[in-house]
């Protein structure tokens, strides 16, 4: 083609573009062309001349990655997707924002083919993209030709929202840090956020603060320039050491008469404004139509770009299998998460076992990490106490990207979105680990890996105020119940040695659910009928009769003092049986007969007794026994009696609801 | 004093605090040296040459403030406050991290003369003192003469783990934007974290990450240069713009044989090391004996100074007092929070009023704001979406420190923890505004709020699936549930007109519980029988009577679907009363009798229908109808409609209930 007939194609394709951006939005009634409009040179230039992904395998392990940290901007994704060859048809696109479409109005992974990440709650993106990066890194660095085997650059689109947003410098930091050079990261400058002009709120020198971080920042002063904005890209590829942000300045609602204004960020242009933009941009076509130019044009350059590499690769794949036999076995189980053949054996506890059950959770991981070895995991900056530093495991950072032990500084958040940007890229089994009071820093990215379906490791130790002498603000009491109102989220506190074996296997066999492992910092002894299959079901009888008169049900640490209470009512303790409950969600999935064979006794004859706020436990109990206020500072046995975690007051508070006091 | 003299005496009181952290952490046999030995020379300047405060009137309202964000340091907190006369006995601190003392594992607001903010969760430090600063500007700004009324300077005290924290960019960011120049942050650059060096996890350049973000930079290369930090904090005080950070390069256990390493982070020297270290500061006394010249040295600084200060002020006011009545008086009611007499006329809702409770409240707003003078709120980027633009209220920023309207900017965590920090302050009722989704967002700090009794006010508006279009990544489930959980925390979502102003009041009239508004995103008709009194008890008949067989409990938007859905059942309607449950937490502080009366029925013959999780109802009801997935995208009825939320799917479940089926 001529030059000039391609800048005549570049403008009918970008037209095309912004068209159907406007045409989306305002057939929904709804959405965020703000944004969209502002950043469709960026997505142009790097679908034409730089993203390798093969919109007929939109799972191809090898593809670039490309996360929408500002998923408000989603009209901007679909048209991109069906513009270059994704399953993402006019009808889907004339779907925006409806029900059961598959273009919702925040991208979400698994509903739309070509989404890599769902995104939403802002600076979560860059985190994820993060991971993503991490996880190519360390697969590269795992295999023997791993060069080959993986190699793909990550992408992501973000504006002042997701910088404003400090989960953003926590993975920025860490980023820069772990010098992941094949992350390429969009700032969109556009000048406005929701309310008003960015300077509003944010006047920070951005450059200053990635230059600080140690990125590689490269800016491009004209947001329409798209070959600028491509060459800004092919040198951010070239980045040896830092990853790269490249600024964009551009201006929201790029063609609308409200051009540069934040009233363009939440609602649609509407027919006439949309009319307006469409004419300065020299687009000519009716709703929705698009001329075969502009499919021909990404037909031409991304779509022959990406089938090509996916066939490359295919070809390379082809002979790997056959020299590195159990390598390519080993990548194919990571990817599809099958960890059957790695797991270790469950350990044979001697029945005077006790111990932590962070300790326990330490010696598990101390046997599986050897035996599993598409691991990636670590904490903010807690490895001791949270005993996941296993010996012999190296670190990963730069110089070692084989390691396997992520030290992620204290940057709970940032951590949990990494770990949800690890499993959204595939090909490792991720763990990460807090104490359990900073799940509450954790929180939003907790919720989003249960809203992807990903079948994140939590584990989070200090589990009560047997926390002791750090205080209230280190003495989980809410947390449980926080996460087990999330959806699709399993949490598992473990009683005893046996049951921190359960705890693992239910995570590590799961597929689509998150698991917060939630241990005690303080020793439990091995319970005498504790199993680790019936663990596995949520909640089983660890003592009495199953057609007792009464029940008790307790979780973690408070199984043996449940048991150790009884003891001190022996003329009692006949007329009851006592439930051990390691997880809500994993009993609320069997059977109802095996529930009601569980908690058989009458509901005013059932008492729970937990370490925490009673707070969603009427639903199996009437006697709630927990802790409703914050907790105090002080020696660990000081503290738990003065909330009444003895097995005397256990004792008493059985005995009043037996003897209906 | 001569000069040697002088020096001898800094020599021997910098000895003093030292071997008494040593000692406190000893005997504790527990608490975190590293930090407190290596910051101890900071704080000696601090508080001998520049901090404002009267040890005997803790109170005082123009003190300065010190916030430890690093809380683990307390023992040198608590050291501090002893040896310069504040109500901290010997034996407190031999009670260090003991149940009941004054001396609690990290700093605690209330527990403790002298402490000015609760700290632990690392980050919020710095954001409660960035609020702290902020209402020093708000109060000096309101006021004739403010100059003289306040104007003090606030310090705060942070390390590596809080700048890894998240919260930490948002914070700075925002204070460097709204030039906050008598805020001064003492960077301790100790070189270690918890897990090891601090270059394991962190390389960035915070020098430069500061200047992005509009701050004054001053450095102090060596930590134990007591007059180069005394100069720096003179020269930080000069400031006319910008706030500063003073990094000083310390030693992590200064002292210790293990000087510089993390191992002295979260344990007690012992004995022997202690020794050894009280050698090296040349310190000879027994554990807890502390030279009278110790206690003189401060009395001559710190405590005359500080007395001074307090006289002066008292002065000036005794003159205020007399020349601005209204101030003055007004000044004395915000530092006591007495709202009584500034609150807005209850207003009269027409029969047919119908909108969104945000935008009740933001009604409400808008009357209470010109009536109620000491204010300061705003959202996190949201103000139109969650009505809190009220029309007349100037925006507060540097050039208008007398403007009442926040632009917190997309900082939600924040935001939060500022709100916290300005009502530690007092003297200011602070509001915040966000989307209830990203309640997520700032759990950490609404905990904290919680814990240090602070009234916070929290708009949290797009409260159910009811939110539409914008997906389930917008869509609150479990946040309900969430907030309820949090001890001391009073969740209310109302349905209607009446109902926001009960919450209205129920938030402002408290003193010492946070309140989060949940509000609608949709137009919510008037109840026929909503009442503001009844409504601030929690929950109450709404319809039919009370004595009726089967009740049903709502909240919110779906109190008036369960209205609309007896409708549909008229011949089973008669056997049914309606209660409306705004709150939880103020139901539940209602006498029993009370109690009784309005959950009168078999609990098998109760139903609860809220648009959000079911955890935590089965207390009330037996029969819980809500949302205990994830939500979708799609028009609000449609989304409605395929989760159950239609009149004719509650009539339903009414009929199931009451036929038995």
């Amino acid at each position: 083609m001529e030059k000039n007939e391609m800048k005549e194609m570049e403008k009918l394709a970008l037209g095309a573009i912004r068209a159907t951006v406007i045409d989306v939005t305002n057939r929904a009634k709804s959405g965020h062309p703000g944004m969209a409009l502002d950043a469709a040179p960026t997505m142009l230039a790097l679908y034409r001349d730089h993203l390798v992904a093969d919109p007929s395998r939109p799972e191809w392990i090898n593809r670039d990655r490309l996360v929408f940290s500002s998923g408000h901007a989603s009209a901007l994704l679909y048209t991109m997707l069906h513009v270059t060859g994704y399953d993402v048809s006019k009808e889907d696109l004339m779907a925006f924002r409806q029900l059961g479409s598959r273009t919702p109005g925040h991208p979400e992974v698994g509903v739309t083919a070509g989404v890599d990440a769902s995104g939403g709650p802002l600076g979560q993106g860059i985190a994820q993209a993060v991971g993503m990066a991490i996880a190519e890194v360390s697969i590269r660095g795992r295999y023997d030709e791993g060069e080959k085997l993986m190699g793909h650059y990550t992408y992501c689109l973000c504006g002042d929202g997701c910088l404003e947003e400090g989960i953003s410098q926590e993975a920025i930091s860490l980023a820069g840090h772990l010098r992941l050079n094949k992350l390429i990261l969009f700032y969109d400058e556009n000048g406005a956020t929701l309310d008003g002009p960015t300077s509003d709120s944010l006047t920070e020198n951005v450059k200053l603060r990635f230059l600080s971080a140690e990125w590689n920042v490269l800016e491009v002063e004209d947001g329409e320039d798209i070959d600028k904005i491509s060459e800004a890209i092919a040198e951010a590829k070239q980045s040896k050491a830092f990853p790269t942000v490249i600024i964009v300045h551009s201006k929201i609602g790029f063609g609308s008469k409200n051009e540069g204004s934040h009233v363009t960020h939440g609602s649609p242009l509407g027919e006439e404004d949309g009319a307006y933009a469409k004419e300065r941009y020299g687009y000519s076509y009716p709703p929705f139509e698009i001329p075969r130019e502009v499919y021909e044009y990404f037909g031409k350059t991304f779509v022959i770009r990406g089938n090509k590499a996916y066939d490359d690769y295919e070809e390379f794949l082809g002979d790997y299998r056959l020299t590195h036999k159990k390598e390519f076995a080993e990548l194919c189980d990571a990817f599809d998460r099958k960890v059957e053949g790695y797991l270790p054996p469950r350990p044979e506890f001697a029945p005077d076992y006790k111990k932590a059950s962070r300790q326990t959770s330490g010696e598990y991981l101390s046997a599986l990490l050897p035996s599993l070895p598409f691991t990636l995991g670590g904490s903010a900056d807690v490895a001791g106490s949270t005993n996941t530093n296993v010996k012999g495991i190296e670190r990963f950072d730069s110089t070692n990207t084989a390691g396997r032990d992520m030290r992620y500084g204290i940057r709970e958040f940032a951590m949990a979105a990494i770990n949800n940007g690890i499993l959204l890229h595939g090909g490792i089994v991720a763990y990460c680990a807090a104490f359990f009071v900073f799940a509450d820093y954790m929180k939003p990215a907790l919720r989003m890996a249960a809203l992807q379906e990903l079948p994140s490791i939590y584990i989070l130790t200090h589990d009560s105020l047997a926390v002791g002498e750090d205080g209230p603000t280190h003495q989980p009491i809410e947390q449980l119940a926080m996460l087990r109102a999330i959806p699709n989220f399993n949490v598992f506190r473990p009683a005893d040695g046996n049951e921190v074996v359960a705890g693992y296997e239910v995570a590590l066999e799961s597929k689509k659910t998150p698991t917060a492992l939630i241990l005690s910092r303080q020793g439990l002894p091995l319970l005498y009928t504790s199993d680790v299959d019936k663990a596995k079901k949520g909640a089983y009888l660890v003592y009495g009769k199953e057609d007792a008169e009464f029940e008790v049900i307790a979780t973690g640490s408070e199984v043996r003092l449940v048991l150790d209470a009884l003891n001190e009512i022996e003329t009692i303790a006949p007329r009851i049986k006592v439930i051990s409950m390691p997880s809500f969600e994993l009993f609320e999935a069997q059977d109802e007969e095996y529930k009601a064979s569980i908690l058989s006794c009458d509901y005013e004859k059932r008492m729970s007794v937990e370490c925490g706020s009673t707070f969603g436990w009427a639903k199996y109990a009437k006697h709630n026994f927990g802790v409703d206020r914050f907790g105090a500072s002080g020696k660990v046995d000081m503290v738990l009696g003065e909330y009444g975690f003895t097995k005397d007051n256990i004792a008493k508070l059985i005995e009043e609801m037996v003897l209906g006091k």
